[in-house]
């Protein structure tokens, strides 16, 4: 049977429930997966005029009610939406909570094994914050309310992946945050999230911390000091590990193939490459084309994928519905393959 | 009149002579300028065996003997490569020392006003100083030789063009080598480079240091003690520059036009995106494929544009002949587009 997955509506001041339109529209999204949104069926209503989507919404109260046909949203309605009272672009209390609460059902019903995956629309920390939840954004409410502790995020983009050793820090802390303890850690995450996204055997690339990765020391001592150290430790238990490889020329060599995941050493190195790989600036309308690229959060006891972009506050609502729902169909689209990965490793030990 | 251009060989066992015989086999390039080569003859005739290029060698020995046809390499002849000693793919004295003469040699043509750019294929820093020359490099050569301190590259890719405050140093030293001196230095020079390219009225973005420039101060103080500070001091003096750019973002907003030139802070930041643009790793022949981008060297009495790769030891001399000219074609149009804009403004400065 297709995997059943809860898509969280976000904000709905934002682009969500427009992307959420534009994505349902695509038949081709029912033939892979059964989708539900939780949400709240006004803003839903909303988002498909915006959209232009010639589909209804199929507004229900439980989880067996659901149809899941091309042409009719089966939309769990939390019904915490005055449309009345709705500003689209602002961030404002009502619509923070109400993205909160999306979320925390979806949760919900993910631990208690009643979806096979949570997909996220954007929500904004500020109207979150405003809503009465402080949080710094989805995935520390997604390991709290799952009670996780040790959770990592994954960037992907086309078949570029990437996971993190330091993220939101200033740039002169991360020589002295990124340790080989780290580094180990990391590593694992990303052999263990390539393998959640069912690839059997990951090649894994660890980038260097210094230009050239320090040309053999000229410019710094991390990669003798901590990377290697590090990199050789998860070798000897049986990793396929390369590196430090030179971070200018790692990614390139990921999206064509060469690894299946990159570990970044720091925020910059690999959003960059992220983000150039699934975004592009389009100058004649002034503002982002192309917005690709899919986030998963690994440690959580259940599958979770987000779009990479966030509320979009300034083109949500627009009558020339300009959203792009891209990010999130691979959204989806990923997590589809990570809840067929999870069932064929089960059925492999069960038999 | 079409441009005259030096073109060096680089050093005569790496791919140096096989990339000019590729390149130099498109009629479109001598429709564009006047490519003279600068190299030795043996190594030529080498180059055009392994490209397969049906071209033969003009050899000459003063640049009045030149005619600067299609199918003819018109070729200043040093006659410094034995090629019963020289090995293909290995760093040795002859090849380096000869790689270094044939750079002296159009530097000087350059600085008579005899030529009107000179493009520089790779030359290799082990045998260089193997030949007798302990440089760290083409540029330094190059600035040495002309008489230049103040010189700094510009690496292009497509419309991506990039500048750099800091280079090869550890990261651990960029936050305190990152000082709003520099800062404006640099943007002096993205400035002047861009001119130079033709550019009427260069946009700047300047990139942040910190994720998301530091939201903020959120993640580190030099966007506000440093980078805010530069910008604001070029600006009083009528420069179109903004920033700081999330370093995240900035990139795909200059190739997607809405900028003409990035100054990044660090190695990384700036090589990352510009590598990504221009290369491509081919999984399926296990090498690189795409190798675009280009250098300029801002700062000499000359223009001067480069490929932005290295000898390719490792591809050089093979009989499939698989070193890819792309590089070479973009820093002869690079240089093409130079010397029209010199001409231009000077025809300007006259009327």
């Amino acid at each position: 049977m297709r995997p059943l997955l809860a898509i969280t509506m976000g904000d709905p001041a934002g682009v969500g429930p427009e992307i959420i339109a534009k994505a349902l529209s695509d038949p081709e999204v029912y033939a892979i997966c059964r989708p539900l949104v939780v949400g709240d069926g006004s803003a839903m209503r909303m988002g498909l005029e915006v959209a232009r989507a010639s589909l209804s919404v199929h507004a229900i109260r439980e989880l067996k009610e659901a149809e899941y046909r091309h042409g009719a949203i089966d939309l769990l309605d939390l019904g915490n939406i005055d449309p009345a009272r709705l500003v689209m672009g602002v961030p404002q209390a009502m619509a923070g909570k109400a993205s909160v609460e999306y979320v925390l059902r979806a949760t919900d019903m993910a631990l208690a094994g009643e979806v096979d995956a949570i997909v996220t629309a954007p929500l904004n920390k500020e109207a979150m914050n405003m809503g009465g939840y402080s949080y710094p954004g989805h995935t520390e409410l997604l390991a709290e309310k799952a009670g996780t502790k040790n959770y990592a995020m994954m960037l992907i983009s086309g078949n570029l992946r990437v996971v993190h050793v330091t993220t939101h820090i200033p740039l002169a802390l991360v020589p002295e945050k990124v340790t080989k303890e780290r580094i180990v850690t990391t590593i694992e995450v990303a052999y263990d999230a390539a393998r959640k996204l069912g690839i059997e055997a990951p090649r894994i690339a660890v980038a260097g911390l210094n230009p050239h990765s320090s040309d053999g020391g000229l410019f710094g001592d991390e990669e003798k000091t901590k990377i290697e150290p590090a990199i050789a430790e998860v070798k000897m238990r049986g990793l396929n590990v390369d590196g430090p490889v030179p971070p200018d020329t790692v990614f390139g060599k990921a999206l064509g193939g060469l690894y299946d995941v990159v570990v970044a050493m720091y925020h910059d190195q690999g959003h960059i490459p992220v983000k150039l790989a699934g975004f592009r600036w389009d100058e004649a309308k002034g503002e982002w084309g192309d917005m690709g690229g899919v986030n998963i959060t690994i440690g959580l006891p259940f599958i979770r994928t987000s779009v990479d972009h966030g509320t979009a506050y300034g083109r949500a609502g627009r009558r020339d519905g300009t959203a792009n729902p891209q990010s999130l169909k691979e959204a989806i689209q990923v997590a589809v393959q990570m809840a067929k990965a999870r069932k064929s490793l089960k059925q492999r030990r069960t038999h």
